[in-house]
């Protein structure tokens, strides 16, 4: 079979750091075009928008690493011109967008991925093989990070539908819901939003779940110095479970499991290339489902204004 | 078949305004029992929980009035002591919570019923049948109602999860979600907070669907004289629907169509006792998904504090 021929949509970050050396390092994918209002490649044909990529290029799928806010209509586009579609992580704006796409796809005939890159980090599998014996009774995530680091003059993620620190929390969610043997909900949750933004900076989450685990998740957003990336989980039979750096670290009862490197996109596109060559979707909503149910439960409380550079001028 | 002996837990307002002269009403079921902390009745055995009218009393099924803060837990229970259950509106307190209950009742064997009363107001089957042959061009829901007149004294309806405004709103979207005839979703939303409250006093929301339709709703609990709960709706033939009144009032190009008296409760206990007997359960969670889409979505704005009593002090 010939390699899937990949057009991306906005060059920004995510696409420089991650998409394109994935692309590179997959068999069965290559990047065929690009479309962008700014940016441009020498590489492959550049176009300033995906309609007129899909004009004007060959491609049989489109990647999405534009802001989530306008997911929703380059996907029906790209589902509706007939080609496979890689959504990056949250899939969309709102949960209810998300129906069309997976009815799109359908009528098509072509895969749709919503991805969760963190699903894809070298823990995750042994740590979901490892819990699927055993049943939770504690559950600790700790994700703290700094985000002028990651998130440098990201304007839209302190925009309604960016999701402020949810942003990497869904990360943790992502993992979370894939490990946990059984679905969990929220029961309470405390959001804090600087005065001056419409997203929040931190979020203190309470779930439960029909055993009742006691499971809570702390996210927030001004961590200075070490960042951390934590899933920590006590089992009824006496077992720790610990999960660090994100995904890339495994400890089990105390025994170093896995400490690997981050290959998470090479995941996301060996998936994709499975998904479109056996001719599968892959669309989980529940880790935005959680994040929307925060949203909706959370106690909001103000703090004070945040800006990119440091300064409160 | 011998009747449906019904539990009732939570004997407020809705209770008494609706639930039990529907109960009384309706043919196959009967109330047998209810549990409150602080009502009881003369008629039938009074309990002062759930558990204890579990315990104590010959039921088959169980209606959950409560607000839905603590929704899930008291389903979870009635559905593993092996009742079917009714659950008010809205079903719960998150999205997530009703992956269990769907599970647990399946597991049972027992009937769950997530209700939405709108949907059984006279107008929304003639309008489901009218729209089905036809394309919504233009969508415009006005729900303004006086808070202190339907909510009066209800705290839980401005604490996190009780809502706010919409608790009425999500009638107008589960009569919109029931009669149009493809899913829609969100793109914009401005929400409305008093400075004192947890929960918007009102709501600007934007709609779209795949093929663009122009879809507004404006919710507002600061309405004082006439109330409205309108649905208008223009198709792509011309054509003009006018539902009024939440739904007892329906105006099809002009023609006065339905004008009837309330029953929706009636409809529900009805519906259910059909459920029971076809050994059925009824969970669309839509309305209640556009409601957290609006809080994840939605860019928040502060107004004037919110009093009960109308009073500043």
């Amino acid at each position: 079979m010939p390699p899937i021929r990949l057009g991306l949509v906005g060059v920004g970050k995510i696409a420089r750091d991650q998409h394109f050396p994935a692309i590179a390092a997959t068999e069965g994918i290559e990047l065929a075009a690009v479309a962008s209002r700014s940016a441009s490649l020498e590489e492959v044909p550049s176009f300033a928008s995906q309609s007129e990529m899909l004009a004007g290029a060959e491609i049989d799928a489109v990647a999405l690493c534009t802001p989530p806010q306008v997911r929703h209509e380059l996907a029906l586009e790209a589902l509706k011109a007939g080609k496979h579609v890689i959504l990056e992580k949250p899939p969309g704006a709102t949960l209810s967008e998300m129906d069309d796409l997976v009815a799109a796809a359908k009528a098509e005939g072509v895969s749709l991925f919503a991805t969760w890159h963190s699903r894809f980090s070298p823990a995750v599998e042994p740590a979901t093989e490892w819990l699927s014996a055993r049943r939770a009774k504690k559950v600790r995530i700790v994700w703290k990070e700094d985000v002028r680091r990651w998130h440098p003059g990201q304007d839209w993620i302190w925009e309604p539908g960016g999701l402020g620190v949810f942003d990497p929390g869904i990360n943790a969610l992502s993992i979370a819901t894939a490990i946990l043997p059984q679905p969990f909900f929220l029961t309470k949750a405390a959001l804090t939003f600087p005065e001056n933004r419409q997203a929040p900076i931190a979020a203190d989450l309470a779930f439960t779940d029909a055993t009742g685990v006691d499971f809570t998740a702390e996210f927030d957003w001004r961590q200075e110095g070490p960042q951390t990336w934590d899933i920590t989980i006590e089992t009824d039979d006496g077992g720790r479970l610990a999960l660090s750096e994100g995904g890339k670290k495994l400890i089990l009862n105390d025994q170093p499991t896995v400490d690997a490197p981050d290959a998470e996109y090479r995941g996301i596109y060996a998936h994709f290339v499975d998904l479109v060559g056996s001719q599968r979707s892959d669309v989980d909503v529940s880790p935005l489902r959680h994040v929307a149910d925060a949203f909706m439960l959370g106690h909001r409380q103000i703090t004070e204004p945040f800006f990119d550079d440091g300064g409160k001028a």
